[in-house]
């Protein structure tokens, strides 16, 4: 059982409403930098989530003017040792892979920038809502660190040459071009981010919980097979999905024309 | 030799003009479900054709205000062993393989909503030609069954981000975002679709035939390779395919200046 | 050592101006097309370029109306064994994989025309500005060779609908479509190609040419890799460049908020 630490809450504000947790990066003078205690409180409340069954949706937002600048270069600086910056990295890792790997969707909701392991945060996640004045970027070229983490999450989420061009020039994209390459799901206005989000997020919360479980696992690892195997594998899953209750259960339901009823155990 | 079953012609109506065959989902009452049946008379056709070499283009059309709705979930609620389901989502991912590994190119021709399945089948073709009024989505979440398979094509035409969205939500998706993302090669007026379509079959059933296998072909192969392997493996077909006739006769018209003509053996 | 061959500048001409190499294609009569002297021309600048760490950027143009043909039609058709046509089509990826394992970014800039092989290197370079009237096509289908080689960097570029299309018909597409389809990170008006084209590789040229180095290396070696190896492998990709002079400079300088001072060795 991991401890819950004193300090969680001053990095991560955490509000479940219903089968909705709101995750919120809460350090925003700090342009809510991924310093090493973010990324810890932050896996450390998606590890809690986990393992909630009664969470179905996790919104990924964040107080202050910027969403997310990427990594505390004071605490990069700060480090002296080749191991310890090793050790940033792959806690930083870490938690981009503990997205992928939850249960639940996670959706990021985007209002200001997003940089860096900032912009990798929102490509890791399975949806982003952005709001039409956000902006993404990955700078690290100008301070002569590449964006080498952030790329793996970019470059799965758009086409070479846009990423390419981030990369390379540091340049930020407006949230418009962000939808268009695939970055984000969706573009709202400023003013209806938090509702919209709330909204897309509460729809998929009303779903079969345990399918989108299985739906969520079952992308991410098809997505990396040969499509001969992805098939087979994906036939697999498709079989034991409808062996579980909730499958008899809606397409009953369907068939029936009425509403299902989830177990949502 | 597969004898053709007495009902094939109820479920697909098959017409060849030319070097053309147009394959129609012809059970508009189940808004062309893929039933058992339906995919046995589509990969029985399918077959024929993979040994018809005069047959150069395939249209996959349908009949009825619906494209296509995707599995027949009457048929999958009546199955009750794991092995039945088992074989109908296998029968699924053969019917979409044998369009993939056809040796002629496959054009879907969408006029309504594909789901599920139906959008599957759309992402499985090599061209898809969609009305304005077409409409994509894979709303198995919706019913408890997340669409497993389909998300194995799916994934592969489109961004993961907009992927994600349609397989979370069930929402559908426009004509217009289709081409946007990927999922389809041309959108056109409601009242061209048939023209545009047949029109964009018979200028591909007008290319080499030859040459025209070994692409598409080698298209698919390729894609799942790495860069450098790619690269041999391309090379290698590139190799072959200027040995063949009607390279030889392609590019000695170009260079004089004339119309080719293809052996189309 | 290679020597340089005395029809090099024929072929290539190359301007260097500060870190920035300029490699315009110089055969306009025969619309700038890939034979193998053009190629070998084009390997010894790139491998020269290579070993030249004052040079940063790469500009890839090209003169007269067309930006380039790809392979020479006449020499292919001249040549009668398979093992000459195999060793064109090596030397080929040999070119297009010399353009990714280069350390500098390659920038294409592209006034007019780019079909089959003239296609695949703007979509083998790092970066693309071209021009709103520039085009972009793989017509070899319409001459019995299929565009197989070209389609390994295409469809690495592009959604595979689109790129279907492109190589099944031979249509062409606008440097506006080829933007939304990630075959371009850029289109500029005519009038400013060659001064934006330039200004873009100025700018890639004052960052840190080690750090660019790393950053463009990692990108095509993880792009390969199933997501958690490719965070492994960036995250040590990290902290080597964590180790560098010039990300200490550079984290430095943004604390301080000074300009960095690189140390181009």
């Amino acid at each position: 059982m991991i401890q819950k630490d004193e300090n969680t809450e001053k990095y991560i504000v955490r509000e479940d409403s219903g089968a909705v947790s709101i995750l919120t990066l809460n350090q925003s003078r700090q342009r809510n930098a991924l310093s090493s205690k973010m990324m810890s409180a932050l896996i450390f409340e998606l590890n809690d989530i986990s393992e909630s069954p009664n969470i179905r949706t996790v919104i990924l937002a964040a107080n202050g003017p910027v969403f997310c600048a990427g990594h505390d270069l004071k605490e990069l600086k700060s480090i002296s040792s080749c191991e310890a910056h090793a050790a940033l990295f792959a806690q930083c890792s870490e938690l981009m892979m503990r997205i992928v790997t939850l249960p639940q969707p996670v959706i990021a909701r985007i209002h200001g920038m997003a940089t860096a392991a900032g912009c990798q945060l929102v490509a890791s996640c399975d949806l982003a809502v952005a709001s039409e004045t956000a902006k993404f970027a990955t700078p690290g070229v100008n301070i002569g660190l590449f964006c080498s983490t952030p790329m793996v999450a970019l470059s799965r989420n758009i086409a070479r040459k846009h990423a390419m061009r981030m990369l390379l020039t540091g340049d930020p994209i407006s949230a418009e071009q962000a939808w268009q390459m695939g970055l984000v799901s969706d573009v709202v206005a400023e003013d209806d981010l938090e509702s919209a989000t709330h909204a897309l997020a509460l729809r998929i919360a009303e779903k079969s919980g345990s399918t989108v479980k299985i739906g969520k696992e079952a992308f991410y690892r098809q997505i990396e097979m040969p499509l001969a195997d992805a098939y087979d594998y994906a036939a697999s899953v498709m079989t034991t999905n409808m062996q579980t209750r909730d499958a008899d259960e809606g397409i009953g339901a369907f068939i029936e024309k009425r509403h299902p009823t989830w177990r949502h155990e």
